[in-house]
C-alpha cells in the first residue's frame, strides 16, 4: 500500500530527517523551546549536560564486581529489598519459543524475586558469573519512588523545564534500571513522554516513530512467565492461565546471523524500509523519548560492570495525533501477514483468529 | 469506511469535545499555555479582551452608510487605493454554475478592481443599494502592511504572546478585510497558523478539523473569473485560459432551502456526520483558527455597516500532524463518489478524469 510508505518517507523529509540520528542539545532547552520543537512535532532529542549538578553522576558510578559490595549504592540500600528480574537470556518481556510448541513463539515475562539490594548488585555487576541467568532490577511502577526511596537526594525529583513544558504535573512515575550488556528491551512503545536520563553507563536505542507502527508487525501472542529455581539454577517458562494474548511487536532487530535471512523475509518492511533512528545516551545525557515512539534497548559499560537509568514518565495529551495514530494503526497493512501460527497446544476459549490480527 | 468515522469520533471524544463548541478564554493565553493547550493539539479557541488595547478598536467602528464618507478610515485612506472584490452575490473564491453549462460548477474569483478607498468604503456600508453587486475589501496578500499601511498604528503588529509561541518570527502575512454581511467566504484551509482578530461587527465561523476532510468532498472544479462592466452594471463569468483546475471543497452548509434536499443526498458525511463547530467572533476577540483546519466565514454587523478584521498568518509546522493529514487525505473515501461532472464544453487538454480526484 504506497500511501503507507509515502508516510514513512513524509514524515522524514518534513520533520524527524532522512539520516536515522538524533538531535543532540548541549544544553537543556526552554519549555516552549522543547515544546515547539520536540514535544509538539513528537520528535526525539538528547540533552547533553542536563543533568550535571545531580549527586548521583558521581555517587553511583563504577560498579565492576568486586567494588559492588562495599559502594555507596550497597550501603545506602543495604536494607533495602528490591524487584529483581531474572531471565536466562537477557530478554524480558520479549518474544520466546513456547515451550509445549517451540516454533511457536510467546510473549515471555521475567521471573521476578524481591531480593535484598546488595546481593541484586552483586548479581547485576558479574555478568558473566552465570552464563545462564541474566539479572536486570527494574520495574515500571514508579520504583524509584518507593523500592529506592533512599537514593530520592541523589536525583532531581522531576526534570524541571519538561514539567513546566508539560503544565506543572510532577511526573507520572520515575523508574530506575540497574542492569548490564546481557539484557536487552524488546521494541514496544509507552503511552506517556519520557524523559529517560542515564547516569552511569551507556544505553543504545533504536527508534521508530508512530507512523511505522505497521513496520513491527504487532500481532498477539500468548502470554508467559518464566519461574526460576534457585535450587536447581534452571529456568521454567509456562503459559499463564488463564491464557491471554498480548499485541507484541514481532520484530528483533538483532536476530542471531544463522536467522537474519529468514527473519528478513518475515519483516521486509522493517529490514527494506526507511533506516530506524539510532543513538547512544552516555552517562550524563537524557534522552526525550516522545509518547507513541516504538524503542528497543539494549546498553553497555566501559568497566563491564553496570548501566543505571532514571526515566520520568510524563503523561501524554490524547489529541489528534494520537487519532490518527489509532486510524494507521486500524489500516490493515501489509497485505502479506505472517503465516499462520502453530496451533497452540493447550486448550483455549479464545478466537484462534486472535492470533493473527494486530 | 468505518476507520474514518470511528476517527472523527476519537478526536473529539479526546480532543476537541462533542458539543460544537469552541473554548473562550477571558484573556491572552501565556506563549507556554497557547503552544500547549491549542497549537500542539491543533484545537481552536478564541481570545476575548485580547485587543483592548488597540486604538482601532473605537477608531474604526461605525461605518453605516451615511457616516461612511466622512469617517476616520475613509480620512485616513483618502488617497490609498485598494483591492476591492465584486461578486454578484458575495461569494467569491467559492463554487457557481458554469456559465457554458449550467448544471456544471466551476471555481469562480471575484472581479478585483483598484478602488479609491473612500470609493470602496461606501459600496461596502450601504450593502442594499446594489442588488447585484456586492463589494468585500479583502486581499490575502499581507494587505495591512502594503494597500493599509496608512493605519499601521491603529493595530499590534503581530500577536505577542503567539509570536512568542510560534517561535519569534513575525507574521507571513497581516491581511484586512471590510465587508458586509452578503459576502460569505466558502469552506476552505489554510497552511498557516492564524489568529484572526475582529475589530467591527461580528464574524460567523463553522468550522471543521482536518480528520474531517473526506466529509467535504474536495474535488477539481475549472478555474473562472468574474468580470464586472460598470457601464452595464453587469457580471460576466468565464472559465480562466488556459484552463486549470482548482482542488475545492464541494459543501456549502447553507444551500438555498429549495436545494437542501439534493445537497443533503449529495454529501451526507458533512450533512449527517458529527456536528460541525461554530462560533461567533465578536468585536474585541481573537479567534485562533489551527493550521489545516476547514473554515467557511459569513459576517454581520449590529448597525447593518461594515464588519471589519485583521488577520495574522504564522508559518505553520510541517510535521507528523501533517504527515498523517496527507495520508488521509489519499484514502479514497467515500466509495460513493459524486457523479460525473457534465462534459465541459470547452476543448482542454486535461485528463478528463482529474474533475473526479481528490
Amino acid at each position: 500500500m504506497e500511501e503507507i510508505e509515502r508516510l514513512w518517507s513524509e514524515v522524514r523529509e518534513l520533520s524527524l530527517g532522512n539520516t536515522g540520528t538524533v538531535e543532540r542539545l548541549q544544553t537543556p532547552p526552554t519549555p516552549l523551546q522543547f515544546l515547539r520543537d520536540f514535544v509538539n512535532p513528537n520528535k526525539p532529542c538528547i540533552i547533553s549536560n542536563a543533568i550535571n549538578h545531580w549527586p548521583a553522576l558521581s555517587l553511583w558510578a563504577h560498579h565492576q564486581a568486586h567494588q559492588a559490595q562495599h559502594s555507596y549504592l550497597s550501603r545506602s540500600l543495604s536494607s533495602s529489598t528490591v524487584s529483581l528480574h531474572l531471565t536466562p537470556s537477557g530478554r524480558a518481556d520479549a518474544l520466546a519459543p513456547l515451550p509445549s510448541s517451540p516454533s511457536s513463539l510467546c510473549f515471555a515475562s521475567a521471573h521476578v524475586q524481591r531480593t535484598p539490594f546488595p546481593d541484586a548488585l552483586r548479581l547485576i555487576a558479574s555478568p558473566d558469573d552465570h552464563p545462564s541467568l541474566v539479572a536486570y532490577a527494574q520495574q515500571q511502577n514508579d520504583c524509584f519512588r518507593s523500592e529506592y526511596s533512599a537514593l530520592a537526594n541523589d536525583c532531581d525529583a522531576h526534570i524541571d523545564w519538561a514539567t513546566e513544558a508539560f503544565g506543572g504535573a510532577l511526573p507520572e512515575a520515575v523508574n530506575l534500571w540497574i542492569g548490564n550488556h546481557r539484557s536487552h528491551t524488546s521494541f514496544h512503545k509507552d503511552h506517556y513522554e519520557n524523559l529517560y536520563a542515564v547516569v552511569s553507563g551507556e544505553k543504545h536505542f533504536i527508534l521508530l516513530p508512530p507512523t511505522d507502527v505497521q513496520r513491527l508487525y504487532i500481532r498477539e501472542y500468548p502470554a508467559a512467565t518464566y519461574t526460576y529455581s534457585s535450587e536447581t539454577g534452571e529456568f521454567d517458562l509456562e503459559v499463564d492461565e488463564p491464557v491471554r494474548y498480548v499485541p507484541w511487536c514481532s520484530v528483533d532487530p538483532f536476530p542471531p546471523p544463522e536467522k537474519l535471512q529468514e527473519e528478513v523475509s518475515k519483516f521486509p518492511l522493517y529490514f527494506n524500509g526507511p533506516k530506524p533512528f539510532q543513538c547512544t545516551v552516555k552517562a550524563g545525557e537524557i534522552l526525550y523519548l516522545p509518547s507513541m515512539w516504538f524503542h528497543h534497548v539494549r546498553q553497555s559499560s566501559a568497566d563491564g560492570g553496570c548501566t543505571i537509568a532514571v526515566n520520568y514518565w510524563y503523561d501524554m495529551q490524547f489529541d489528534i495525533k494520537y487519532a490518527y495514530f489509532n486510524f494507521l494503526q486500524s489500516i490493515h497493512y501489509p497485505s502479506l501477514r505472517l503465516p499462520l501460527p502453530q496451533k497452540f497446544s493447550q486448550e483455549t476459549d479464545s478466537d484462534p483468529h486472535s492470533l493473527l490480527l494486530s
